[in-house]
């Protein structure tokens, strides 16, 4: 063993067993054409590292169950945790290069544009949150490359693997593919010279490792703060109109059997739908979406109830334990609260910092704008309730026997943040309306209008996108 | 709403929140041809249930993707943790019937007997920890049910769901076969009368639940004890060869490249290979599995380094962690340690009850026969040590800068321990030694030896599976 290259391993081990006890995710990207070393290149790597926090991930052509999926779903849902090592073999941009060119889900993403400006913003939400990335791409001189393939076609265990080689994405497209990705975040090896390249990938990632490692003792204990900016109000005023009592049971029965219908018809349109509750505590999330998921074939909805992360999911960024529950084509995803809990109760109680909070709202645009991309349809509801009303249902609760459990001392104490949580509300939906992923502020004071305000409204998008009708 | 259902509701939801409490894992499993009222009672069992907690499985025909896993592998994956409520809508029940009526891998399974012992084990195992499973079978008037079917087919938006209904098990052939599996412990419910099903639904689930808080609450405290057993430590006298230092390298090499070769050939044919590491403190397994994987293809492998369990994988059925990361078909999976924790470790130290690490063994030998069922090779390897060179190898890694993380107080504490751990090692090789599963029993005074030892042992088990050679 080369005596240069088993000290570059050594120090490798030394700074990921720092970076991992310092919770600094990293994520390792190997590209290249097939033949051209990554694989001996990246296995060097494992061996060098600590399988307990190394983890390795391949990207193969996506099969029919991955295309159900919404493009960067696997990548999402195996995303470091804090300290672990990921080893990409092949990354999202080779599953980019493998969309583009055999025109996968075409009429979707059009000329692609939209999958580069997802890559873009996965990885810059990732840095943000500390997660260290790096890049190589693999080259090597031709003939060599054409002597590892001859090698594999001449063993007949692994001729067969040879032939696979160049069958995904034939190397030259793949190449020109490339040159329009790689920048200056890629370092590019050359596998010609077989030592000199695993110097090279050591020498580089040590580099990066301990500017991770610095960065990380450097970084400034943020600040909360920056509330009680003025805000208008004027958002939350909406009418809606009320249900009569009379009325309500038929037209409740009918929008529900309706719903249950357009489920059966974006199930076979393939259309995902996304359904996001948030507001007040004792808006009536729950009977809301009791009644929106009454009639509907349960193998075809779930319903994600959020409670406080696990000590799994505070250990990886805030939007994986979403992201991984994110509705397969066809299926509907209802969230009882959300992501949103970054800019709300994260926000409020200070477990987000003033820096993490503030960019959340970009990083939660950019997330939603990936499945609306993959032909989701994504609609969020803001429960409102007038404060007495609420101090009206608080004690109704305490009072009955069957409610009881649903009062915590946690409720009290967020209403003494009313006015916090009502800035924060204000600003969430101010930054995060979009057309393509629409807030509905609904008042929650007279229950039964608010459950028919969201059946119609759910009913209305799902028509418009299933056979383009508009109402006015 | 009928006032009784109603109160049936809020029973129902009352002691789900206990259980929860509790920590009781609740399995409740609904079968029945199709349109026989699954749907209506489950989704009015959902509806009833807390989200937070209450997760809904559907069982569907095996994809491409799901055949290269175990025949239970969804199953597992999704157990319920602690306080959790699975909801089956269809179970292993009808993949079994699917697998057998379909011929689904019938080579492999021959009479499909060999699932049935599966079920049997899988159900055994959760029960004996303290998994309620509830099983309802659903059972409508055929007059009734083609009502139902006739009300799809009508409306078109539902229609091309009616005809699925029939196509995956023709109902009579269902019918047939589960009257070989229908037993005491399942409940049939009537559908024909809607409300009568719901309530009868509702009794039994509340009966169940009674009876499982009131076991939880009269659980005896298990006592650890029945140590110190006479045993005799002859299961660890085994003699290798010693290889010659001059003839190490070259033969290290050939031994890898060979294995290398194996690794695709079980690839093409399908074959996971599962390969189990356990030893002494500082017996050199991490060194041993280096060599192991240093020539693979990492595509093809992984190592998973046990650590101490995550609070995520404390909720949930010892084996589960463990279940979630077996290899699919073709793959490779080596375990650095692994489940034998719990009738090693966890049986030294307490943290399993006598109760639990005394059953394992049986739950063990279940466990990996499923995986053999399906075809895999699994291969142990435990690796000796003695006592006065573990000594010298502790010591040697606290003198070494670059070993000195892997020597923690615990391997001192564990060296205390060592006549426990030799007993528990003694019985667990005693116990779960088999025919398709075996142990290897390596020395591993002299590493280089027990490298060479391990390869030519899993070099010999690979071929006798794929060409069937016998070496004697």
């Amino acid at each position: 063993m080369d005596k240069k290259i088993e000290a570059l391993q050594l120090k490798a081990a030394e700074l990921t067993r720092e970076s991992h006890a310092l919770g600094i995710p990293v994520m390792v990207v190997f590209e290249g054409v097939p033949a051209s070393g990554k694989t001996r290149l990246t296995n060097e790597l494992l061996l060098t590292l600590d399988a307990k926090y190394t983890h390795f991930i391949a990207t193969k052509t996506p099969s029919e169950h991955d295309l159900r999926y919404q493009f960067l779903q696997n990548y999402w849902n195996t995303l470091p945790s804090k300290g672990d090592i990921n080893i990409y073999f092949r990354s999202w941009y080779a599953h980019f290069i493998d969309y583009k060119i055999h025109g996968i889900k075409k009429s979707t993403f059009k000329h692609y544009d939209k999958l580069k400006a997802e890559i873009h913003a996965f990885e810059s939400m990732l840095q943000n949150d500390a997660h260290e990335i790096i890049k190589f791409y693999i080259q090597i001189n031709e003939e060599k490359r054409q002597e590892h393939i001859n090698e594999m076609k001449d063993n007949p265990l692994t001729n067969w693997k040879a032939q696979e080689y160049e069958n995904v994405i034939p190397s030259d497209v793949y190449r020109q593919e490339f040159q329009h990705i790689l920048n200056d975040e890629w370092e590019v090896i050359d596998y010609t010279n077989r030592t000199h390249a695993i110097q090279h990938m050591y020498e580089h990632l040590i580099a990066r490792l301990e500017k991770a490692i610095h960065r990380h003792h450097n970084r400034k204990k943020k600040i909360n703060g920056a509330f009680s900016e003025p805000f208008s109000t004027d958002i939350f005023n909406v009418q809606i109109e009320k249900t009569r009592k009379s009325d309500y049971d038929a037209l409740l029965l009918s929008l529900q059997l309706r719903l249950k219908e357009l489920q059966f018809a974006l199930y076979e349109r393939k259309i995902p739908l996304i359904l996001v509750y948030e507001g007040m505590d004792a808006a009536g999330k729950g009977g809301n979406i009791k009644r929106v998921r009454e009639y509907l074939d349960p193998t075809g909805y779930e319903v994600n109830a959020i409670s406080a992360p696990t000590d799994v999911e505070l250990n990886h960024h805030y939007l994986w334990r979403f992201a991984k529950d994110m509705p397969k084509s066809g299926h509907i995803e209802i969230f009882d609260r959300s992501w949103y809990g970054r800019v709300l109760v994260e926000r409020v109680e200070g477990f987000a910092t003033y820096d993490e909070w503030s960019r959340a709202y970009d990083e939660i645009n950019a997330f939603e704008q990936m499945w609306v991309n993959d032909g989701a349809i994504v609609l969020k509801f803001f429960l409102t309730l007038d404060k007495d009303e609420q101090l009206k249902r608080f004690k109704d609760r305490e009072q009955n026997i069957n409610k009881q459990w649903k009062i915590t001392d946690e409720d009290w104490r967020n209403r003494e943040k009313w006015d916090l949580y009502l800035e924060a509300s204000h600003d969430m939906i101010e930054k995060t309306q979009h057309p393509h992923a629409p807030w509905l502020i609904v008042p929650a004071d007279h229950k039964k209008s608010a459950r028919i305000e969201v059946l119609k409204y759910i009913i209305q998008k799902c028509e418009e996108r299933l056979w383009g009708v508009k109402y006015y």
